[in-house]
């Protein structure tokens, strides 16, 4: 933490960006990491592969994340956030010289510590408890919006504070932002409430293709670039679908397999766990990663072919244990 | 508080009761509040008018609250909580004399106070967040049993702390809780009803057949015979469906229309609103009725035919506003 305290404040102009698909920690961390800098005297660029998502198109100042790829922006540093390899920050790896000094901050355990410096912390729930620990660490004031960018972050993070890595610091954190005057049932609303009807008749659809393996313990859900066209849904809203898996009584792991929306031949794949099992091997297996609980990787193939391959591979992992 | 205190410090033997269809914050707060009294060298009994619901069964000593409306129990004082009015303990009612002394704590905003000695504090997120105050003003050590139960209600009365009664000292207390070795996922897996395969198949086939109106302010779900027989869904776990519809943005009136699982002519229909719509008047019309909010009633007829007299009634009622 204090090498990356020390690298922040040795630069002066920045370029802040995080994985591809973003959902709440990654647009909230760099948010607030965008008004640290600013606050501290420094200029900071959000360039992100994809866009905003619709429903987080509420974020203060989520307007000035920009997705275009080949922008001119005068940088000294990157900060690099919530995003475990280099290769997960998508095409805006191209605006990145050789070089340039490159700051990561992330709370993936699978973490390549990719950056020139490093500071990488599996116990916290979100990048964004890391990015209020800088706050504090610096004695950087938070201001209202911060701590409604950290608030979502470690709240979309952690399940509702349901998941394992909430921990009583996640909870002094959240109880601290709800200080900065954050209703959490408006939040709560606005981050998760805002369905439409063709996102209700996706979900429909896919929780329809709901599967079982044999034993019980494996669940899993597909979704197609057909369904999408049918219902005219925000594939970016499916990020909670994979939950309704994991929920059944006796499923230790839940799986979804996504077509890939621009590339016909990969399927995209998430990995959910319960309880002890590990699924950060399993992706990491196919060349992915993640969390122990929470992980994905993409394969080439049809979706037929992708799911007999990645469930034989996690009968196989089952058989051992 | 201090009244409440003194209160309990003055008695030995306690009856402990709260309200009829025990919940997460009635269960766990009569819980928490019996290894108390247990703790201050106190006897307590818990009779509670209604049974344990199975997906609580699991709480620590949850196995002696009793629901023996005619126990014979000694006791100088009754202790209640989580109950706003005497009327909703139910019979547990028989089992007071008159003149008993009654100590109410609570924290609903329509509290009749009608204890001897009443603690009504509308603030608190749960009756399990003014239960862990005694405990901390009388300093008694909390065992990670109490602590769990504490959790769990906080948990529930908060719906995981998105509702905003929610505030920082709710976090606080839940963080400390935590720290008595709970695992926020295995609670949250305990507490909240495990789903099956059947009923999640059933919840994607109901959604897929979503409809709204040409002006988007109501929609509507079926649910038939078929879907149920080729799921295999428990049909008693449907009743939360509606409110997919309900959450859609500019959705004013959900409605759900549901093929009765016995008498094949019949259209069981639920209605639910939002903002100022009455709902209570269209299920009136058709013989029905409920509240404002939520509302239902039965028709003879085909799915088709129902569909159809329900909804042109309904758009009559909206050209009306």
């Amino acid at each position: 933490m204090q090498k990356v305290i020390e690298a922040i404040k040795r630069h002066k102009r920045f370029l802040v960006t995080a994985h591809v698909n973003p959902e709440g920690d990654s647009l909230c961390s760099q948010l607030a990491m965008k008004e640290m800098l600013g606050m501290m005297g420094k200029t900071a660029v959000i360039v992100n592969h994809d866009r905003v998502p619709e429903h987080y198109k509420f974020l203060p100042k989520a307007d000035e994340i920009s997705t275009d790829l080949k922008k001119k922006v005068e940088f000294d540093a990157v900060l690099i956030l919530d995003c475990p390899t280099l290769k997960r920050i998508g095409g805006v790896k191209d605006l990145i010289p050789k070089g340039k000094p490159i700051i990561n901050i992330d709370h993936h355990i699978s973490s390549e510590k990719f950056g020139d410096v490093n500071w990488v912390d599996p116990n916290a729930s979100s990048t964004g408890e890391m990015v209020y620990r800088l706050f504090k660490e610096m004695e950087i004031p938070l201001t209202r919006e911060v701590a409604l960018c950290l608030y979502i972050a470690i709240l979309t993070d952690t399940g509702n504070f349901n998941y394992d890595n909430t921990s009583r610091m996640t909870h002094d954190i959240a109880g601290e932002l709800l200080g900065y005057g954050l209703d959490p049932a408006m939040v709560s609303e606005s981050v998760y409430e805002r369905r439409t009807m063709e996102d209700i008749r996706f979900l429909g659809l896919v929780l329809s293709t709901l599967k079982l393996n044999r034993a019980g313990d494996v669940a899993y859900l597909e979704m197609t670039r057909e369904m999408v066209k049918e219902t005219g849904a925000d594939i970016a809203k499916s990020e909670g679908f994979i939950n309704y898996a994991r929920s059944i009584g006796g499923v230790k792991i839940a799986i979804v397999f996504k077509e890939d929306m621009k590339d016909p031949n990969k399927i995209n794949i998430s990995f959910r766990s319960k309880g002890d099992v590990d699924v950060n091997g399993i992706a990491a297996y196919f060349g992915g990663g993640g969390h122990t609980k929470a992980s994905g990787c993409t394969l080439t193939g049809s979706l037929a072919e992708v799911e007999q391959r990645v469930l034989s591979k996690v009968e196989e992992i089952r058989a051992r244990h």
